[in-house]
């Protein structure tokens, strides 16, 4: 296996048969066909075959996945397979969604502070967490050595926040903002935009 | 142009494009040049060209694609040239930001109603909206003949509201349950899910 040589469009795919195949293990599933995670993610089952052969020969002709251990195994590929502290920026209605949101803890990722630059929100609880001052926050990502932050500031204050991000060591940003980041080449950044995700089913409409 | 035949992976690229597109003409720009737009989305210029080229002729060699024609040009591609009536089921805290949300008017989206089936939130106001009963549901969107929903309910509602919205009549859906949807070939769905995106980038830290 050589990771550097897989295609981002294939690791792009990787977190979606894992999602898939939790759901199947929440629901008592062992073992799995290519053909039935197939159609449970909405890829042919060549694709899946021929995506996960880019790490290794996990399946048995005829006999097909053994779940838990395809699950070990693509958490291991995405690093998943230990804890991410993250941070949130903007703790307007998405900041909260996303603080809330109960989907991050058993698929790697832990909330670890959030912040705001409206003083009169700084204090303020969010579930567990106390909003913090973001006059703060490139310290405090500094010394809880985060690598990955979630952004939902407005678009016009997106870029700048990014770039204390970076000053602050982060190296992935998950961006609610409508924006395109400019970022090097060192730190990813992945898009949430409901309107990029809906413009791409009104093709089809 | 044959719009059968174009990748679904390339269709999905062109709102990340329009966005971009869309961000240079309101900051005054006039035209643009398939490096320039490959910079600010994190594609090669050589990958633009191809995708763009898919559907016709739209810039010239030297002098770069115009920003106004080529919004036009996607916007028509996309079918966004027009405004789409949309739903949001399930007023949560995520409903709530996704209502809020002010990136869809100008880019060719309008929510028209909101359910819960909370009785104690039927009747309350998020923003201009009042939530509706989602015991109504199915018959208010044939009556709106509302043909895209955004599902915020929780993971183990998800599918049966997504029956639902299918029974009325919806054919996309933008997904916020972090749970896998069963829809037939004439239904498309969007996840939006930000696990699968952070572990998308943690593969590359």
């Amino acid at each position: 296996m050589n990771a550097n040589k897989i295609p981002d469009i294939i690791i792009g795919r990787l977190p979606v048969y894992l999602r898939a195949l939790q759901h199947m293990q929440d629901m008592g599933l062992k073992t799995t066909s290519s053909q039935e995670l197939g159609e449970r993610v909405g890829i042919s089952a060549a694709q899946i075959r021929k995506d996960i052969s880019q790490f290794g020969e996990f399946g048995k002709q005829g006999t097909g996945y053994s779940i838990e251990y395809l699950i070990k195994q693509l958490r291991e590929i995405l690093k998943v397979d230990r804890i991410w502290d993250m941070v949130i920026v903007g703790a307007g209605d998405m900041g909260h969604a996303v603080a809330n949101y109960q989907g991050f803890s058993d698929r790697g990722f832990s909330i670890v502070a959030i912040f705001d630059n409206d003083k009169s929100k700084v204090g303020q609880k969010i579930g567990q967490f106390t909003i913090e001052d973001s006059e703060t926050m490139v310290n405090r990502i500094k010394s809880l050595d985060v690598k990955i932050a979630m952004l939902s500031v407005p678009a016009s204050a997106a870029q700048a926040v990014a770039d204390q991000l970076m000053q602050a060591g982060v190296r992935a940003i998950l961006n609610y903002a409508p924006i395109s980041l400019n970022v090097p080449n060192n730190v990813k950044v992945q898009y949430i935009d409901p309107s990029t995700h809906l413009q791409r089913m009104t093709y089809y409409l």
